[in-house]
């Protein structure tokens, strides 16, 4: 398979992958088995991938990861609003 | 800051990422709010980011996703292992 085309259909996935994450804590307003340390790790690393992809000129690492930024921002959001302090 | 140290860095904290996650299922034995799908898009995502870390022969790509597939196999078997059906 094409390199590209390859890591634009991995992008797509990972981006994609937390969407339902979201779509669930949105819908049941509950984050209680949601780790906040995992969501923050995360949206660093992902943050750092952006920027690899700026270095290697790779725009499937960085669309895929800008995106991913985002979802988990949401996702954070969420958690901030929804748990039971 | 040097490519390679940034994907290390980057791929280092995308990977342990899910582990608070993991261990936080552990511990509490309870997988409610977290979404299935969503396991099922990432491990197949990292998968191929996997394959496109090899047909680029990036080490860090391939490193990294291939650590993060396993915690997230581990994370599915939870899932299944402590769902409430």
């Amino acid at each position: 398979m094409n390199e590209n085309i390859l890591g634009i259909v991995a992008g797509v996935l990972t981006s994609i992958s937390m969407i339902p994450q979201l779509i669930k804590v949105i819908r049941e307003k509950n984050v209680e088995d949601i780790s906040l340390v995992m969501l923050l790790i995360l949206i660093s690393g992902l943050s750092l991938w952006v920027w690899y992809g700026f270095k290697k000129e790779e725009l499937p690492i960085i669309l895929s990861n800008a995106f991913a930024v985002l979802v988990n921002i949401s996702l954070l959001i969420c958690y901030m609003l929804y748990r039971k302090s």
